[in-house]
């Protein structure tokens, strides 16, 4: 894949087992314009703390990330080993060390092998002349099973540019971000402002849509980098080419959330939930959640078993309003409830039809208002706790 | 065990499986004086809905209840079912149907097969005769592996007392009570406002402190029932034997909040989760919380895995107020974290062999202020996936 402008590169530092990737960089030959998107949680990793001081400058040119460790909970010896590792690829690249970005993914709380990133940048750097955005999308993974990666072409006043997306997720995927990483590139030329705000709102539509297990990690990050090396005419808040650039933005997002959904550790369905009639957006949003989150409606998927009543439980202690005795339901085109009950009929034999598939949908009608959401989840399987048992043994 | 003036019967009424008790009834000769807590979830079995109005009126004189069908998202009819089964108790009783008290726990959205239920009443009243309190703990079991029982005695003016309780947990366990029922009884002679208040009181410290999977339940019971027939002089706020009084009911029901969160669907680990040092306790039990209910926390317990980040990235998106650089954790005595980081030294292998224990502590010191809580877990194990999984079928 072709974004003008940009060079990658990925290499085996020894941070992860042997015979993986786990250093890789982001090279913008261009000052390129940024923007990016945190996690929530009041833990944060060093790098995150940094990458965020980083940003505020609007202009970067790299970004470096190890998977491997997190470099979360690791203190003041955290945070100058993050500084450290950007300083050293500023200068191997001649680049002033404010346009370094940081990211990490990995165990929290133990200590950066830092003697290994140190001799991991210089081929690091050598490296960005063969790259491939590939192999960075498969550096970054953890717990990941496939590399997720997605790209769009648009055009802007006559002249072609191009998105592209990476993304790792698996487990601790939560909205507000989870143990995720996402890292777009555009050659795109973008007004800053617009692009923060494009970026900010295909995210909540995105990474905020999307659950695998509840938790919101210390490490999650989002970076969105548009270096203008297509050289289209700059698109800006209500020029010709915004609400395209926007929508192909988004739609990158999307898929790569979807990615990481269906990568969610041990997942064996992928689910659309969708909540309706709600009497706002958020109430529509917190019901969607509550279900999505429900380890009892997770482990319902996973066995195929059409127990509609959890997901209905699941609503009713959402803190979204709700009138338990016109609330409906449906897999699928399947209604399995209707007036906050049974609605008879084969409902149970083809709603469980419908679980049996690898990809269906859920939709709940609150019947009170216009409010709607959607949201995509897993279900909860052997593999999840199997995984997360033996994660760091 | 003989609590004045009680009564107790079970029978087979193939609600649950065959060749198990599934219909119980607690009579008490005397009216009682009655204090019950209920599920927050908005959507309520009826006989929830039922109950509610009948402890109103403060007195009661039976509660009946089923196992195998909750009741719940039933409608119209559920209501119905749930009262016909209320008056054919009174009438068999010879008592005013407004004293009975009807609680259901099993599979949701499901009718109640009313059939089996008129055809168990009769011999459920005969059974009075010679049932037991043990066979009631035993009718009320879902998917729990061991029936729940505890007792205390007291003496109030000279005069013995006993208090007996009983329940049924196993999943959906989470504060604001779970798909949780627990029927406490006294011959104590107790004053119904001070009753209330010490029964919320104990509710509050035991069966709101404890988490197995964080989904509540349409069901959720906990009724308390005091019928005087000890004669002790009345137990009333601020009489002599008051604080004895409250004190060996909180001790009856974290009794019973503790087998609960022990027999959590596949638990292998039963754990405190103590914070302290927060700037309140409501902060604590927040932040406890989210550790006891965080997915990728209670499967590091089940890997027996000291991954004191993925506890601390929990206290993190809690929503209480931290100072990731202050915050420190133990496993039992081991310090695993201190200033936010590892405490180094032998943690690891310490941590790690704390951990092998059925029975550990986590503590979490957040050193802002002296907000602290306690709350009750358990880890999420292969079984916890199998029996939701297949919980239906």
């Amino acid at each position: 894949m072709n974004i003008k402008g940009f060079k990658f590169s990925a290499v085996e530092a020894a941070i992860k087992k042997p015979g993986r990737r786990d250093l890789a960089l982001i090279f913008s030959e261009l000052p390129a314009v940024a923007a990016a998107v945190f996690t929530t949680n009041q833990v944060k990793a060093a790098p995150v703390l940094l990458s965020m001081e980083r940003v505020k400058n609007g202009q970067l040119q790299a970004m470096v990330v190890n998977s491997g460790n997190a470099n979360a909970c690791t203190g003041i010896q955290g945070m100058a080993d993050a500084r450290e590792t950007s300083r050293l690829v500023a200068e191997g690249l001649g680049i002033p060390e404010e346009t370094v970005f940081v990211a990490s993914t990995g165990v929290i709380g133990q200590p950066l092998p830092m003697e290994r990133v140190r001799k991991g940048i210089p081929p690091l750097i050598e490296g960005l002349a063969a790259g491939t955005l590939e192999q960075l999308a498969q550096a970054i993974m953890t717990t990941d099973t496939f590399a997720k990666m997605e790209s769009r072409s648009g055009v802007a006043g006559g002249t072609g540019y191009t998105i592209a997306g990476v993304a790792k997720g698996a487990g601790m995927i939560m909205p507000n971000m989870a143990t995720m990483l996402a890292f777009i590139i555009t050659d795109a030329a973008v007004e800053p402002a617009f692009l923060a705000k494009a970026f900010r709102d295909a995210v909540e539509a995105s990474f905020n849509v999307i659950s695998v297990d509840g938790d919101t990690s210390t490490n999650d990050t989002a970076l969105l980098m548009a270096n203008g090396a297509a050289a289209n005419p700059l698109i800006r808040e209500g020029s010709a080419a915004a609400s395209s650039f926007a929508g192909l933005l988004s739609e990158v997002l999307l898929a790569l959330a979807k990615q990481i959904v269906k990568d969610g550790e041990g997942a064996t369905k992928f689910v659309k939930i969708v909540v309706r009639g709600a009497s706002s957006n958020g109430d529509a949003k917190r019901a969607a959640m509550a279900i999505a989150n429900s380890q009892l409606v997770k482990t319902a998927f996973f066995g195929q078993d059409a127990n509609w009543g959890r997901i209905l439980a699941a609503v009713g202690y959402s803190g979204a309003q709700i009138d338990p005795d016109r609330t409906a339901l449906w897999f699928d085109e399947v209604q399995m409830a209707k007036n906050g009950m049974f609605a008879g009929g084969n409902a149970e034999a083809e709603g469980s039809a419908v679980l049996k598939q690898p990809e269906f949908t859920v939709t709940v009608d609150l019947q009170l208002g216009e409010g709607q959401a959607a949201v995509y989840t897993s279900d909860l399987s052997y593999d999840y706790v199997k995984i997360n048992a033996d994660y760091r043994t």
